[in-house]
């Protein structure tokens, strides 16, 4: 595997050579999944044809070498995230499943009420509501940080927000909507000045950007091996390891416990504390072949490409009249929201989609981030590295035909 | 696709046409997991190579076939259990997850202090750790159902145990142990006279028999992908929906929202309740393949091939000197457990390993029924419709040999 950020890359990845409605698909919607490697692909075929098995299970060389390939991908996540120890990195079903770990398997045993988790009102609802509930449940109370006029987080109004009474502090890494990037190295630092804790929601960071775990100081990590070339159904947590211990598990069953009474059991350590039942084995592998690819890019190679794409991008939607993006203009992750004023965003992706341009319209799962943008919904193109500026130039031509189409009837 | 039972079935599953020590593989731990016919490793390569897009969040056309795909995949599971609705199939990691949420998610908010869960101790960890938890975090007392001498559920205790403080009869289908297979229509009928409620852990049903939702009159049904043809991660439960709508989501996040506010969310309405984040998609599209291919097989047909082959398997068996069967004699399912007297279970899988035989050994997840048999551990093999008389000669050969090994030094 040799791969480098190039024109060329689009050609490791089999569904970008497709059409969408009789023209060249432009896949703008990376910020909900991306595409495969062929890699990864073969990992899988390779995987199910060679080496299936239940891991941990057998004596047998099968499964002996299911559970090695299943181990060694936990350790390149763990190489990946630089985290401190192997067995803090937790196999989950995805993002949203990592968070809700830590509201109901931690936040549910350790806080008390009257404390308040502190968010920003730009999370995403996986972000939210198991807090929600958790603080419903539990007595606690939700803060929200202020956001800037421009989208970005208020941290004067976090350095007033987060304070003795704080639990923990969720919050993401970058904004699913308006691509900013949260400094959460310096809210760690305020939170547990305060006591508190640090969850961060990764989704949209760990694909795009180098996450250092050693160095951000964090508490708890989360994102989802789909949204950076790996399959559906695998996704990570990541948790310092004395979190992990005074955490409890949601999923009980088989591989998850020391010994099974009538009446009581004892648990198992992390990580197989966490991972009741059979794993995604394949999910996981594969999620390791994708760490790989990226790894041979290079995270910051990937990071200062997607910064140079989408500064070309911004710079090229501001040329179309009436068209308003949300957040920062100086914009350092591959995230730009968008409506064209008197045009319904879905109206607008559906004839983007005519045209084999994908990008998203709706609310992003991010309603009380439309309530602050006082839009019921809106646009949203997402980029990744094997995006390219003709990628950028088809969607702003898109955008302006589709204005034309609307204006001057089709 | 056109499949039927025959020697040259294995010809469509790569896996089994390799070898092991350099043996051919006998692949005899169908219970942990089954291998993968290549129909269903080529949907999962053109899922992501034709149609991979995050589901019902574009409205762009790749967007919206995976999201077809996706609802195809649901309605052939309700097909193959012939369950009464569509939107009662819930997607889930597996049947452990799947039986979390009956416990968590519908016990926890429906059951009171003093009520009874009725189980067996026979059942697997997974259908047992989540109703101690249970039963520890509500006050309710855990109720074990006797087993006959002979391993099978004891129906006359059961009429005993079963009564008016039962909340939930939560029973095994087919024991991952001893293969019996539980009457669960008799079960439902009496749980449901005493105004109770009946959850099957159906992972070693489903794959290896018709089960008929609408006859049989269950309240949940749990069952795992990967143990009948299809991905890992991936798997479901049943509920009627009714129950459905009195059961609170575990894992709140993505798409399984109404509208959510800084404070207050509401929820969506089953299946999607129960599904926040991304699902895994190629998963649930893969398991309905796997369904395809069974439902071409027949699974009255593969219930009755199996059925022979077990029970030409035990005859043979029985011709080992000092070997000990568990379970009855007359078997319907494919799941045999056996020790050798003398010999450690794990140092008579080593050595059918080195045979080109995969067996299991160690206490199956089922450490309680390990307690009731009087045994630390046991070997198990387990068949699948793709296994053969051949397969079944080769382990009795194997177990001989093991036995030799031992006795005469290597």
């Amino acid at each position: 595997m040799m791969v480098s950020i190039s024109d060329n890359i689009k050609k490791d990845f089999p569904l970008l050579q497709s059409k969408m409605h009789g023209q060249k698909l432009v896949y703008l919607d990376n910020a909900a999944t991306t595409q495969k490697p062929q890699v990864v692909l073969d990992k899988l075929l390779a995987y199910y044809q060679n080496d299936n098995a239940n891991v941990y299970r057998g004596v047998y060389d099968l499964s002996q070498r299911a559970t090695s390939a299943y181990e060694q991908a936990r350790k390149k996540v763990a190489q990946f995230l630089n985290a401190p120890k192997v067995e803090e990195i937790i196999f989950t079903k995805g993002t949203t499943q990592s968070l809700n770990f830590i509201a109901a398997g931690f936040g549910m045993n350790n806080f008390q009420a009257g404390q308040e988790i502190v968010l920003s009102c730009a999370e995403h609802h996986s972000n939210l509501v198991p807090w929600q509930n958790l603080a419903k449940k539990k007595g606690l109370k939700l803060v929200y940080i202020d956001l800037n006029t421009d989208g970005s987080l208020d941290l004067k109004d976090a350095d007033k927000k987060i304070g003795q009474k704080t639990a923990l502090v969720a919050i993401n890494h970058v904004s699913n909507v308006l691509g900013t990037i949260n400094d959460v190295k310096s809210l760690a630092n305020l939170a547990h000045k305060n006591g508190a804790l640090i969850a961060v929601d990764g989704a949209q960071a760990a694909p795009h950007m180098k996450v250092d775990l050693k160095n951000l100081d964090l508490d708890f990590y989360a994102f989802s091996g789909h949204k950076m070339l790996g399959p559906t159904g695998i996704g990570v947590l990541w948790a310092k390891s004395d979190l992990l211990d005074a955490m409890t598990p949601l999923e009980f069953g088989g591989e998850m416990i020391d010994e099974v009474g009538l009446y009581e059991t004892s648990y198992a350590k992390a990580p197989y504390k966490f991972e009741g039942g059979t794993p995604n084995i394949a999910g996981a592998i594969g999620l390791g072949v994708a760490i790989d690819y990226l790894t041979e890019l290079g995270m910051d190679n990937i990071q200062v490409y997607e910064e140079k794409l989408v500064t070309y991008l911004i710079n090229r939607l501001q040329e179309i009249e009436g068209l308003e993006i949300y957040g920062p203009k100086k914009r350092v992750s591959g995230i730009v929201s968008f409506n064209l004023k008197g045009l319904h965003p879905h109206d607008l992706a559906t004839v983007l989609d005519m045209q084999g341009i994908a990008v998203r319209a709706g609310h992003h799962c991010a309603q009380p981030l439309m309530a602050w943008l006082d839009v019921p919904a809106c646009a949203r193109a997402s980029l990744y590295f094997y995006n390219t500026k003709e990628d950028c130039d088809k969607l702003v031509t898109g955008i302006i035909k589709s204005k034309e189409f609307f204006e001057n009837g089709f």
